[in-house]
């Protein structure tokens, strides 16, 4: 018994006197386990009135060829384009697509992460509302399966990730605003508990500090990437007394919650206001103007995802996680210009 | 056996001396059966090497708790939007949503419709890239686990639809250009293969006829909602000698194709074009200028499939199929004014 008075495998093992393995085998209807082997191991499981864990649960049950594919909104373009170029690759191998919308909050994220293991799935392809939720991160230690994040770094789990190179990203674009002659650059994104929100203050920062421009904490606003905090915090930083000059919307669904208070506000892009945005999109592209966008291959984040599942699927081990960053790219369209005089 | 020469349940049922009741249930691995009921069957079952049907083959099966939904392409904000919804109410009953694109293919559709009902899930919610297509009606007859189908009504087949009232919505939409001035008016849209085609073209014609308007059958373009197609027609119409003064893209995608078209021949809307869409997405509320649509209430659309499929899984028996048309709007925006003089 352990600490906690909780039987384990290894309790059984040494109860029905059999191997570990063999317990395994047995508790997960392995077809080459003898009546006789199955039936001491049922005993000691009975007699010790042990539960296999979320593990051993999910060992038991045969493949399903599913994938589970938790995102924070499918309707977000960002998740529906990656979906779509994830789900060819996993179709192209047999195995379907399992969709779940967590909406953001890490205790849906926790439910969705143990059905899709305990029930469904055999690997997970998934994004995270927050890297530093505790529930949810002691939900993704149990998980046996294989395990691929995007765009996340979820502390302390061994997982392999497909991320973007954001911070990469975000200074280019703060460069090239700083280069138009912009001093007073705002930028509205995710903050500390995602991966994409730590990336983008730092290259936002280090164009700043590479070109000797002082940042001003005000005008970094990081909480969400939604459109609700897009609207609100485009709105304070437009209506402020030394409002900025140029505004970086970190993230897509940031960009529709800042159109929204810059039309509301009747301000005119470019001549009132340089625009750049995160992720092309079909509003990015055909919005009047068309806006200058810190571009990726989003299918490419999608196929890259699910070729590592699928690695792990076929059994090919990598000693360590693998950590993939893929490039970003600036897309330069009509949406900025020098800073009204 | 049967005229074409395959034996049927019955005739396992006959050879075997039990009724198809115990038949089925052996086939479908009841636990209630005896081991000497299930010894007669199966003997049976190999003397006239009876194969189950699909159907046979999905009852076998327990409930897997997931529900397949089939698109296009989920990465068209119309069916992410839609599946979002959908999802929600699923997973509020304990069911996991399995994707899958179809990229439009009526042979695609075959497939996944197949693979849906044989290994994974418990029902369907389905579009249909062409209701017209045998192999594809065929595959959809030997559907017995509940169907639900968005926005098309597949020729012979007795199954629960929800639609929406496109002819209604188009007509409102052209009525408003007749009234704006216009007597030229293009229509982009999908053709009579599938519902909203037919019905965006009946609407169109409608609001021509009561109007006293002839129709011109060269503005009138139908073949797919793709926006390749958008963009080829919408190009061919408004670089046409006698170009119409007012453009409808009938469908979220035909729009895309139709902007970039618009843009690359830099024409001004709604001053030397007016244009009206279908469907609401962020692209049609925040471009410049943003675009009068047909509108319809997306997530009620998600969330009453989900339902009807519901009501079928949990046993109600309706002795018909339902169907369900909801309503549209038109939402008047500034992408229309009276005609370039």
């Amino acid at each position: 018994m352990t600490d906690h008075g909780k039987p384990t495998i290894k309790d059984v093992a040494r109860t029905a006197g059999m191997s570990i393995g063999t317990v395994s085998r047995v508790l997960n209807q392995h077809p080459s386990v003898t009546e006789s082997s199955r039936g001491r191991v049922m005993e000691a499981v009975r007699a010790l009135s042990y539960e296999p864990n979320l593990a051993a649960q999910s060992m038991r049950t045969r493949s399903k060829k599913a994938i589970g594919f938790m995102v924070n909104d499918i309707a977000n373009p960002l998740f529906a384009t990656i979906s779509r170029h994830a789900e060819t690759v996993f179709h192209e191998h047999g195995y379907a697509l399992l969709l779940a919308n967590s909406t953001g909050k890490a205790s849906t994220e926790v439910d969705l992460v143990e059905q899709f293991f305990r029930h469904r799935t055999d690997a997970m392809l998934i994004s995270l509302a927050d890297e530093t939720n505790s529930g949810l991160l002691k939900a993704l230690k149990q998980v046996s399966i294989p395990l691929v994040v995007m765009d996340r770094e979820p502390k302390g789990i061994a997982v392999d990730k497909v991320m973007t190179d954001h911070a990469q990203g975000m200074r280019q674009a703060t460069e090239y605003l700083i280069r138009l002659g912009h001093r007073r650059i705002g930028l509205i994104t995710a903050d500390h508990r995602i991966s994409p929100g730590r990336a983008r203050v730092e290259g936002y920062v280090a164009a700043h500090k590479a070109a000797g421009v002082s940042v001003d904490p005000q005008l970094i606003r990081t909480r969400s990437l939604s459109a609700e905090f897009g609207l609100q915090e485009a709105t304070s930083l437009l209506t402020a007394k030394d409002r900025p000059s140029a505004l970086i919307a970190g993230g897509n669904q940031t960009l529709v919650g800042a159109l929204r208070s810059i039309r509301h506000l009747g301000i005119s892009v470019p001549d009132a206001l340089s625009l750049v945005s995160c992720d092309n999109t079909e509003l990015t592209e055909l919005a009047g103007p068309p806006i200058t966008v810190v571009w990726r291959d989003l299918g490419l984040v999608g196929r890259t995802a699910a070729d590592l599942l699928l690695q792990r699927l076929s059994g090919e081990e990598s000693p360590e996680p693998r950590r993939i960053l893929l490039p970003t790219e600036l897309l330069v369209r009509q949406s900025c210009g020098p800073p009204a005089a």
